[in-house]
């Protein structure tokens, strides 16, 4: 009869004990939970904290009576693993009624992830200053929240967020610090824009590029990198997470890429009696196989279910991780799957941008909202790297589609062809999947040309005349500076008014209609480029006072 | 200079001329469309009717005028082609002021379909007997509906039931008539029933297995073969549509399968100066390869696009159809993706069947709504064949994550593998997809064997036991005759009371907790199956009274 340990009865911890006893209705399975409660809603913290969650229960999906009854498992809560014992196969584990040692004949590690807690001048002493990453966190950031006027939230990631809405929600009033150039670091800038411009419409301060420096005042005063200072009666930190690995480095398993575990394709660590599974393991991103961390719930679950197949005997392989999240914040989702220019720029992979919008069921029905999609793909092959969507309704479904299309290596040809679910309520007949495919496509034959937002300014500089295409009374609410305005419908006749030495950029209010005016400009043989994402995107990223 | 004439100016039609002048300026585009509007928002139609979309203009997506000034395009309504004349490469064309010849380079057919009407006695001298497929029936069957209290729907596909919403929404009383065994004919039976009773609850009486033989009283009385009559003063005829083709047959091109359009990949018919596109074709399902049908917008839609790509000398083939359609019935949608069982068992595929349901989002956060979803595989290779999804939220989301599956030939073992975006909101972290995959794989590997609501009587009679492992309150409210109720979590303990002679089948509310006593059960020397959907898909089959 094999005995299994497990460390960590969350996410993969759980769904690895009861895969094993569903394959393995003998063997000992021992949980060693270092908290009071097992296969509680991690995710669902941030909106138990807004009240959204009514219920504190609700957090506990699975109660240990409930798992141990129906899984005939051994959980043990409040139970922390301070060593692993190789040589002898064992853990010393501490309760509160003292040390014990015991035995293993595999040992499984679903340790996490911890917050990073960074090193800030007075932390130590400053008072209402926390992480969230279980129930008790989220009880004590609740009392305090029921008596506070101000917060302050540094980190702008998923976490971040979500508890700055969830503060918001309880009345208070939020600012979120952000060392970074904007909120949602896994995203990029212009993206990011429109989750950061609805946080600001919710009242909440965001401070970008710039940081806390230190505690003052027991935690009530918070000193800036750019000198100022903020009045705090809650401060969440949330800058991030590390993989929990202090207990296998302490036990000389091999680590690798900050500090996370290194584990082959079985989930076997240096130590082939040990396996590990989720926050804390090093994964290969799918599309460069590359080294990369990944703290997400759906792998953590995965890999839990995958290492009780490989532990019992099936040939079940970690064949990586794309790393798709999404993230709510106030009436906006933004959702994103795959590599993003950053991650791109650093794999050196040569890729090319489109950005586009759409809206989430067909416009002639209610309540259809506009979602903005970039997709990221190689210009030669048409592989797709990445993509994000932001937008008030449909962004997990257009996010789905292209995780699942990148996962089985799709192109963007690939995209025009999927079909995808069409009525009014629902959906488009051309969905902005179908759209986006239509557009890459046009762009890999050169039959349309597109200038990114950040490379405006320059071309402007070395000449380009933008032309906007937009009818007169947009072009009045708002344009950019420098350009002429012919609408898209005057354009043939009013073609005269552009010499054809001239180099051109045209744009609209989205990048439709200016597309539509480079073809018929292209045909008349001028040298035109579309501006990507059109007026939208360059409003978004200019400055607001 | 090109001459391109387009038949038939809505999805299709209107897809290939603005994609046409995208791509050549200079071409001459004519389209002759026979009604008075062209590119109106066909599927939106129902939902007029409903009130949904109050207002009438919004069906009207873009004008002549409008598509006329942007794209340079000739459009000519209440222009019906009477003819084609091959020979001279010209169309005769019939207006109200006459009849006139044009000419053309090349002829694009985007006809369409045409809504069948069936040949029932009395239908010539019946009144207010109507067909939905355009602007100006709807106008006809709404002014009909206000004057009315009782409406019958002959057909409940696609079109008819979202007729009968939108006249149970007018305040009628509704009755659909329905030649098939249930609703939906493109579902399977116990998929189409969780639509069936959605539609019940909403105070429609669905008659099935029974057609309208006769009208009689001009119209306001209508006998079914079953010998009843129906009182009704607007009668929708909803039994299915046709390619519109007569232009084509009489012209002497090629049809094919209940006389659709035969096209080659570039979308010519055998007249290779023209071309053809949308309903009318016959397109070649992705699966099996096989000649097919199908009437939907989306796929018009993209072969219009394409079929201007091939008149401008690109390089596109037309890849085939999937098939992937959506219905909403008041609060239930319903959505399917590939081949039904009738039709793998049509085309001679070997599939496994697997039911499972699951929350739209995690259970723990608000408005989580159960899907049921039916997944259809190649038993040995895992192959995806289709699926059908039902429930009052999140089924586009998944059907189109199981479409682009699909299209992309992955198999049931990547689906666990599909990294969905996962936030409470919006998913689970385990997707109601990965679950599937793993159902899937566990029936692959002979780790679970399944028995098909259908197939339970025989296996009973055959001497199996049926051990229902829900709770005793759950089994008290409801079970199935000849059930012993073990639950679960005594399983282990009461295990004794079964002999091991014995063939058994476990059933449960869904199939979850049926699986887990399964494994239980097998992993001790059992016989064992569980009952696919369980006592929820075996209640829903029960006949009412």
């Amino acid at each position: 009869m094999m005995k299994y340990l497990i460390i960590g009865g969350v996410a993969g911890g759980m769904s690895a004990a009861t895969r094993l006893r569903r394959l393995d209705e003998q063997a000992e399975i021992i949980i060693l939970e270092k908290g009071p409660y097992v296969s509680f809603a991690n995710c669902g913290l941030p909106y138990y904290l807004a009240g959204e969650i009514s219920e504190r229960s609700d957090l506990l999906v699975k109660t240990a009576a409930q798992l141990t009854k129906r899984f005939k498992l051994d959980i043990r809560q409040n139970s922390e693993v301070t060593a692993i014992n190789r040589t002898d196969q064992s853990v010393t584990v501490k309760t509160a009624q003292g040390t014990y040692q015991e035995h293993y004949d595999r040992l499984i590690l679903s340790t996490g992830a911890q917050p990073v807690v960074p090193a800030i001048e007075g932390l130590d002493s400053a008072q209402h200053v926390y992480t969230l990453r279980n129930v008790p966190d989220v009880d004590q950031i609740l009392a305090q929240a029921k008596a506070s006027q101000k917060a302050v939230v540094i980190g702008a990631g998923f976490i971040g967020l979500e508890i700055a809405e969830a503060l918001v929600n309880r009345g208070l009033q939020v600012t979120i610090v952000e060392r970074g150039t904007h909120v949602l670091p896994s995203f990029d800038i212009e993206m990011a824009m429109f989750v950061q411009r609805a946080l600001v419409q919710h009242g909440v301060t965001v401070l970008t590029e710039n940081a806390v420096t230190a505690f003052e005042a027991a935690g009530q005063t918070l000193v800036l990198a750019n000198g100022q200072t903020l009045a705090s009666d809650l401060t969440i930190l949330a800058v991030g997470v590390q993989p929990a690995t202090q207990l296998a480095n302490a036990a000389g398993l091999q680590l690798g890429l900050r500090k996370g575990l290194i584990v082959n394709d079985h989930y076997q660590t240096s130590d082939p009696l040990i396996y590990a599974i989720g926050d804390a393991i090093i994964v290969k991103q799918t599309t460069t196989n590359q080294d990369t961390l990944i703290s997400l719930a759906s792998p953590a679950n995965r890999q839990g279910r995958q290492v009780a197949d490989v532990l019992a005997g099936k040939n079940r392989l970690n064949r990586g991780s794309l790393g798709t999240a999404i993230v709510r914040v106030f009436e906006m989702a933004g959702g994103s799957t795959g590599l993003n220019e950053s991650q791109l720029q650093a794999a050196g992979l040569t890729y090319q941008v489109l950005h586009l919008s759409g809206k989430s069921h067909a416009g002639y029905f209610p309540g259809a909202e506009t979602i903005w999609l970039k997709l990221l793909f190689q210009p030669q092959t048409g592989e797709l790297f990445g993509a994000q969507a932001v937008g008030p309704d449909g962004v997990d479904k257009r996010i789905d589609v292209l995780a699942t299309a990148i996962k089985a290596g799709l192109t963007v040809d690939d995209l025009p062809e999927l079909e995808l679910s069409y009525a009014p309520p629902f959906g488009s007949a051309k969905d902005i999947i179908n759209l986006a495919g239509y557009a890459a496509q046009n762009l890999m034959a050169g039959d349309s040309q597109s200038v990114q937002w950040h490379e405006l300014a320059a071309a402007m500089a070395a000449g380009a005349q933008l032309v906007d295409v937009r009818e007169p009374a947009e072009h009045q609410q708002g344009a950019i500076p420098g350009a002429i305005n012919i609408p898209l419908d005057d354009l043939r006749q009013r073609m005269s008014e552009l010499p054809k030495s001239n180099h051109y950029i045209v744009s609209c209010a989205s990048g439709l209609r200016s597309y539509l005016a480079e073809r018929i400009l292209k045909q008349n043989g001028y040298q035109v480029q579309n501006l990507d994402g059109a007026y939208a995107l360059y409003a978004l990223m200019q400055p607001k006072d």
